[in-house]
């Protein structure tokens, strides 16, 4: 991820703002926001402290709310949407494209949704109520619905005469606006015709001679992450989305693609911690600590398992001080090379690499893979454990503890994501705690009870 | 991530193609991969194991082979230019965007890059030359120079009748070309005009009055991780790259941006497990038990540390054997803490959130943090600890180590990325086994020296 650039214009952009926050006069800081992008707003708004982020947030123009809102993160979002009034939330939100609108639907209060959806026409309002039916997790839910759409027997010259009446009524074409969408009378999807091709080609081309046929569609209840490797996978900037019968209802564009897969990315870091990546970065230490609590406590039951399986042997403990000193090593060499293969395959998932064919040759190479780098450290700590105790049996019983606990973590790492994806789990989010969980139970108990058989 | 998705188109391809190459006849693999997505077809080959991958490799055909190297990931790459003659090299890349060669160039034989340049006709040799001059992970890295410019001065149409001349010329317009830039004579990079103006815009309009002059060009040194940062901001499809004094060298769109941002996020689940982001998923288990067995020798080091720490209470272990029974729980949720610190400060950095200025205050809120979970988990552990073992004074120094570490854990939690950041070393990669070496050889030591003193 990226580091620390200190020479850089957003943050002498942030820290003018919070000079001007801070020493005063407010307008300076309220001169600052001008002209600048929502989500650079939003940024300051993130980076800044509740009670200031309060201040600088009355200093944002009403018109350009509604995009900073969209643009916030979840708890910052919400602290921002608490402090604002009924009124100005409705001025905030009601010019808002509808797929933002409907991502917003349900932290807005009731009264604020209910003026916004009065004030709509009946085609907007329709328009709305389609997109606010899908999960915002799908196609439908990430789609606009202001695609442009053309017949495919006119001629390009007819669809620019459109354009340029749709563009004198509403002052602009729809954004990322790369191809017009091409659908048959009842509005089932055709094709779609590149605007490159309407500004290189002859304008008494009809529509139908060279349009796209091959770019398939998205179904709308297509899961978002299948959306974002369609982007990847065919360089698109828009996609047509269509519901159950085939009919264009909508358009998905790479911008809000962007926004996904860096959530994605945000929430691979936060999740391995069991942390939402909602969570805001500056929250009040109280809050925080509380929802912080909840997975300590999970590890915590994992950690008393671990002393469970450790108490059972306190006898030999007694007996050979040894092993406490060296019982951490078995349980935290299994838990780093488990990791290894739970990050791999958790990758494998996520490309698609893995699948019910491929699987058991996958753990059958990672068994190797840990069979191996046990072997090879299993003697390397048998050596520093004989020149550290100077008692054979014990180095032995260490390294042979140290290649099961190495195996036993690697053939972890590998089926625990596979068995969370197919239960639909999060294996980002709950892989590492399972694992770690059975690598130190499993390594204190085949240390401890070899050692107990062959040492006490 | 994603979940396994069993129906999907996607993995029924890959499921025949694998059929065909297991049972036969080769030809149906082959029809198989025809008009398929190069990142499809390099997507089927990475799911393969070595051999398989290397027979479906030989039925790609020639042409397709240099976009499908292009889209497959660095150890994958590696293991079929290899297996790729000369001749057949040259084929694949010759007709490569320059961008995508810069990018093969270090990987391809230096006989096959040398006959590709000798090829290439003058201009095309001089703007590879500018390409290849910035490092990958730079605008300038990542930018096409297939830039359209034109001149502010002229009309709309003749913009129009430039475009229609050199899609005669070039077969096609550039990929994703959402706008024209716009070019003083002497190359200065002045605006961008975009596409959508031009089908909807009088065609005696001026350049000059409709261009976009807001969205600034990039500078041909600008990290990766900015460039992205910009693109995700502005919702930009392209932008204009210039050179130290302004003039337009090249040009950077959305889909490269979209795979910098997913290597970006494929990284933070590699790294933080001393994974490479090209290590192919079935890869020999020699080699890849190999790549691993560094990053377990280095845990390895911080896990004799803290057998070092708990050797030098060997002492009070032997007469209290319960303290070798609760001491990793001390030090596991010390770890647990600080990971949950370290997460949130990566991603405030990655996001640029967390700075000079407020550093100190992230600091003291986590230090808040941390205080009030190791109150209430410290009182919970004491509970059960006393339960357990019925030794009040053991329970108190249990629980008093317990706050003690998950102090230090979010202390060290957040200040070891802001220093990996400062240093300019990749938190991801080295600040989760920093940590557990802190948090571990603390929570051991805290919590056998206070025993020592209170209990022995």
């Amino acid at each position: 991820m990226a580091n620390i650039d200190t020479e850089d214009e957003r943050a002498a952009f942030l820290e003018r703002v919070r000079a001007a926050l801070s020493e005063g006069p407010l307008e300076r800081a309220a001169d600052e926001l001008r002209g600048r992008h929502a989500s650079e707003i939003a940024d300051a708004l993130e980076s800044l402290p509740p009670e200031e982020r309060t201040r600088l947030w009355q200093l944002v123009e009403p018109r350009a709310k509604g995009d900073v809102l969209v643009e916030a993160h979840g708890e910052v979002r919400r602290q921002l949407i608490e402090e604002s009034a009924t009124d100005e939330l409705i001025v905030a939100v009601q010019r808002l494209d509808l797929d933002a609108l409907a991502d917003l639907y349900d932290e807005l209060p009731a009264s604020v949704v209910e003026a916004v959806l009065r004030a709509m026409d009946a085609q907007r309002r329709a328009r709305f109520d389609v997109v606010h039916t899908y999960p915002p997790d799908t196609a439908g839910g990430l789609m606009d619905v202001d695609a442009l759409a053309v017949r495919a027997d006119v001629t390009l010259r007819m669809v620019l005469s459109y354009l340029a009446r749709y563009r004198a009524e509403h002052e602009r074409l729809p954004a990322q606006t790369d191809a017009v969408m091409v659908t048959d009378p009842d509005g089932s999807y055709r094709g779609r015709l590149a605007v490159t091709d309407l500004v290189s080609l002859d304008l008494e081309t009809r529509v139908h001679a060279v349009m796209d046929r091959r770019t398939e569609p998205i179904a709308a209840d297509t899961p978002a992450a299948r959306v974002t490797r369609r982007f990847e996978d065919e360089d698109l900037v828009s996609a047509a989305v269509v519901d159950a019968a085939g009919r264009l209802i909508g358009r998905i564009t790479v911008d809000d693609v962007v926004d996904v897969i860096r959530e994605q990315a945000e929430n691979s870091v936060m999740a391995g911690a069991g942390l939402d990546a909602r969570e805001d970065t500056f929250a009040p230490p109280l809050a925080a600590a509380w929802r912080r609590a909840v997975w300590l406590g999970i590890n915590l039951v994992s950690a008393f398992v671990a002393a469970w399986v450790i108490g059972l042997f306190e006898g030999a403990i007694e007996q050979v001080v040894a092993l406490a000193v060296l019982m951490p090593v078995v349980a935290s060499m299994g838990g780093v090379a488990g990791t290894q293969s739970l990050a791999l395959v958790i990758r494998g998932i996520a490309l698609e690499q893995v699948n019910d064919d491929n699987r058991l040759r996958l753990l059958r190479k990672e068994l190797a893979v840990g069979a191996i780098n046990g072997l090879v450290w299993a003697l390397a700590v048998a050596l520093i454990a004989t020149a550290w105790f100077q008692k054979p049996v014990l180095s032995l019983v260490f390294g042979a503890a140290l290649v099961l606990n190495l195996v036993w973590g690697v053939a972890a790492g590998t089926l625990i994501p596979l068995a969370l994806a197919r239960l639909r789990i999060d294996p980002v989010l709950a892989g590492g705690v399972v694992l770690v969980a059975l690598t130190d139970a499993f390594g204190f108990f085949a240390f401890l009870g070899m050692a107990t058989l062959l040492l006490v």
